[in-house]
This record gives C-alpha cells, structure tokens and sequence, in this order.
C-alpha cells in the first residue's frame, strides 16, 4: 500500500499520524517548521507508549517505525495517495497550502484538510484537480476518537467522498458525511450550544463549574458515550421518539428553549470562575500534560469498551 | 434502619426502589392504582433479572425481597424516614400529593420530589413542615444513572438538603445543588440545547437523524462519558482553560452560537424524519422494550466500567 502524507505536525497531525500507522500504512510527516516536525515524533513516542499494552494497541516500536519527517513539502507528498492537512486554521494559510499540494501532486491523489471551521469553499477554489480536495475534520485527539465529519466543497466529485469515506472505515474510523456547510460543521455546534449554556449557568450563579461538570460526567455523558440524543429520547417514552415529543415538548422543553442563554456573548466572570476551579484541579502546563495523558488513557480504554460491548450484542 | 418510600410505580419510582433496595434499605411502595403497583413489581422482577450477574449487581431475589407494596399512603409512609414522590409531572397533583404525605408523616421525615421541570415554589408551599421539603431529580433510569439534581424550594431547610445529599452519597449517587432553580433545572437545559439544535440541522438537511446520533456517540459522548464540558475544554489547549477560551471564542465559537437554531420550535418535518429513521431501526413498542434492556445493560456496565477506571487512577 502506498503511504499517505501528514502536512502540519501539531497535535492533530501527531494523532493521524499514530492512525494510519497504527493500521499498517507508511506515514510521511512535513512541517515548515523542522523542529515542530522533530518535536512531533516525540510527542508521538510518548502517546505510543503510553497507549501500548494493554487496550490492544499494537507495539509501539512498529507503529513509531512507520512515521518518518521529510525535509521538503515535495519530498513527504512523493508518491503517496492521499494528503491530510493539519497546518492552523487560518484561511489564507489554508488556501496557500492547498495550493501548493496540489501543485506536487496528481489528480488522483486525494487531498483532504483537518479544517474545524472554516467552509470549504473559502479555502478549496485554487488547486489543480480542486475535485479531490474535501474537508476530513477529525476529534481531539484523532487516535482515540472515532468520529470525522466529512465536508464538501462546491467542486468535490463523489467519487471523492467515496473514497475518503471508504479510507476513513478501513482505519477504523466512523465518518459521516455533511450535506451541506454550515458554520462549525455539526459536532462543533452541538458542543457550542452545550458550552454556551453551561457558561450562562455559571454566570447566573445556579450552578458551580465543578457541579456542572458533573452534571454532564454523571449524567448525560453516560448515555451519550453509546446513544446519540435521538435514540435516548425514543427509549425514554414506551412508544418512542414520536411519543416522547408529544409528551415532553409542549409542557417542557418549548418552556425551556426559550429560556436559553446560548446567543449570549460568554461571560468573563463566568470565564474566570472556570479557570479558577481548572487550576484549583490542576495546576500548571505540566500537571496538563499529565491529566491529557489520563483522559487519552481513558479514550482507549473506554473505545475497547464500547467495541466489546457491539460485538456482545451483536453475538447474543 | 428505617425503610423509604416510594409514591408512585412508574418507571422511575421502580428505579428508585432497585436503588434503595440494592443498597439494603427496605422500600414500601404505593401507587393510586394497585393495578400500576403490581405491574411495577413485576417489571422491577424483570430488571433485576436482566441485571443481577456479572456486573456486580447483588442477587435478584434479595434486592426484590425488600420491596414490598402497600394498599394506602397511610400504611406505605408508616414508619419511613425518606419519601421519594414519584407522581406524574403536575403542579396540582404534586401539591396535593405533598399535602397528603406531609399530613401522614412527622417533621423529621424528609419529603423528595422526583419532579423534573416544575419549580420548587410552585408545589412545596401547603405541606406541614415544609422545610423538609425538597426536590430530588433522577436520571432516567435512576438506578443506572448516578447524577441526581437538588433543588430547594424557598422553605427548605440546610438540613434537609445535607440530609438529602448525604443519604444520596450512601447509597452511590452523584447528587449536585442548584444554588436556585431555574427553568429544566441545569441537565434537561444542555439537553434541550442540543435536541433543539439536532432537530434544527436535520430540518435544514444538513444532516441525517442516523448520523446526527453518530456525531454523538462516536464523538462528544466519548469525552463527556467521564469528563464535563469544562474540563474537556481545559484539556483541549496546552495552556488550558483561558487559553482555549483566547484561541478559539473570538473566531470560532462566537460566530456558531449566533448561528445557533435553539430558540426555534421543533420542526414537524424534522420529527417525522427522525420517527422514520427510529422506526426503521426498532419497529414497534415491543422491539423498543427489549432495545431499553440492551440500554439498562450498557449503562450498568459503562457505570461500572468508569468505577473501575476511577479507582485504577486513584491507586496509579
């Protein structure tokens, strides 16, 4: 199999790169910084190494053997089939970028960005072969969190999203397919609204950030990690979704939308009575980079979960 | 010690009988209709049998051994320490129903409302002794769901709520305290938030309700499983918290949440377009029960999966 390119080696870049190689595919790394791309095979060793053993993941050593830098934008993209952009989200950058890639490579090269916000559209114009360019928006961290939104510009053939959608699945990723723009894409604007709400809350003084917190850990997370909302409202109610709404939205949540403080700007106090909790929890960049080390433990932990669950289910 | 009870059989007053019951406390059950409380006892046969086993759940028989159902409020009360009132979600049959109970106990027994959405002083003003009155707010289920909401009406006592959190405590809940209430509590809120936006994105057919649910599960639901919003925030940017705030609200977040569709009603079409998609998934009541036994299983063995995982981190 040919490899693939990672172009930009933050730690989005660091997390496609630990997936690919981690299902066997070479993996070529560029960063216009030399030194960001030497830091990132680190920073890759650490999450290998951290992460091998017991939850299944393969030996490190292996999946670390398959990641090499290149010096040059022309050298990582030679001879791959597909090139996954991670540099910052910024649209001129993005735009140069793409550009560039596709200068270096053949139309049947797929190229596909890491972009979170901006809309295809504004940044996927100008390449040569602008068809097999498309927006393939991961999680954080990519390696541990199955989902990628895929998101097309006006030029993307299907045979494009055919493709990436197909690649995504081989890697045991979970892609699904927007069918049109919109400003954050879906998961973004999910947690916008979670976050907004819980910012308003705060400032209101109803709840402490750490009880918030809780709230969703405690509560709605634990149906969240393996039903969306729309399959949790359809067990809630003897009859299903259908029943559910008519039972709950009239008397309940219109009342509640409405009552919504998601539009507000997010408030500084509210800001401030966060961060002070966070840093009461933990204290500084370096307790960060351990506690990041402890949710990505849990992220692969808590992923061979749920696979064992599905295959039980599907079993029994 | 003293048994609890429980007034009204449906789902999450059985919920609330396992959990005590699970816990060693007698429970007596009472419901308007003696029909309801036998079919109660019967479903709560039918979830500790679907529970009892390999997820540490204590024998079936010991746990149903200590509910037994009583003929009158009068006898059901008799004796209690705790009444948890699980009546349908109305203001005039909560207030009557607090009204009776608080007439039939003395002042030291507390009086927990499971209520969901009416405000605290909208039904706790008439009972004798009303300070002992409180809200207690499961998740549904209530015994597989740890978070529990307090909320304190403007008579309620600092006594009854540490006694309401700590009996909580003891028997393995997460309970939290609203500092005052506000409408949908603080959970049901960043529910709303995200089915009014869920709905709004399949109406505009940006999205399908099948892959909706999957930028949930495979996505959000994965961090917020064991992590709040906040702290996933805090974990997202190498400087935390603030610093994510500074990264990604000015150009990112600010412009989503003005976007956000929250505030507007719950399309029709969006509804049938989910009810569809349900319905293709799981046909009709009798499929939506066994589908509810498969959640029950899940959420047990997520919960005690997290367990787990918190008292390796505790013991690492």
């Amino acid at each position: 199999m040919k490899p693939v390119a990672v172009i930009g080696c933050g730690a989005i870049g660091q997390g496609w790169a630990i997936l690919f190689a981690h299902r066997g595919i070479a993996v070529r790394l560029f960063d216009v910084s030399a030194a960001a791309a030497e830091r990132a095979v680190e920073r890759i060793a650490v999450s290998l190494s951290d992460l091998c053993g017991e939850h299944g993941f393969m030996g490190s050593d292996a999946v670390q053997a398959r990641i090499s830098v290149y010096g040059s934008m022309a050298e990582a993209v030679e001879g791959v089939f597909y090139v996954q952009e991670c540099v910052p989200e910024n649209v001129s950058l993005k735009t140069r970028t793409f550009v560039d890639i596709a200068a270096l490579t053949d139309k049947e090269v797929i190229l596909a960005s890491s972009c979170s916000s901006i809309l295809p559209d504004a940044f996927l114009e100008h390449p040569r072969f602008r068809e097999r360019c498309i927006v393939a928006h991961p999680f954080s961290p990519p390696h541990l969190i199955p989902l990628v939104e895929i998101v097309t510009s006006s030029w993307t053939s299907e045979a494009t999203v055919d493709a990436v959608r197909c690649l995504l699945t081989s890697i045991g990723q979970r892609p699904i397919v927007l069918r049109k723009p919109v400003p954050g894409y879906v998961v973004n604007r999910l947690q916008a609204a979670v976050i907004a709400e819980s910012l308003a809350l705060v400032r209101e003084e109803v709840i402490s950030p750490q009880d918030l917190d809780t709230c969703m850990k405690d509560g709605l997370g634990r149906r969240w990690a393996f039903m969306g909302p729309f399959q949790t409202m359809d067990l809630n109610s003897a009859g299903g979704f259908q029943e559910y709404v008519n039972k709950f939205y009239a008397d309940g949540y219109r009342a509640i939308c409405s009552d919504l403080k998601v539009h507000e700007p997010w408030s500084p106090r509210a800001i401030d009575a966060v961060e002070h909790w966070r840093r009461e929890e933990v204290r500084d960049e370096k307790a960060l980079a351990l506690r990041r080390r402890w949710r990505d433990q849990m992220l692969l932990a808590i992923g061979q979960f749920l696979r064992d669950a599905d295959d039980r289910s599907r079993t029994s």
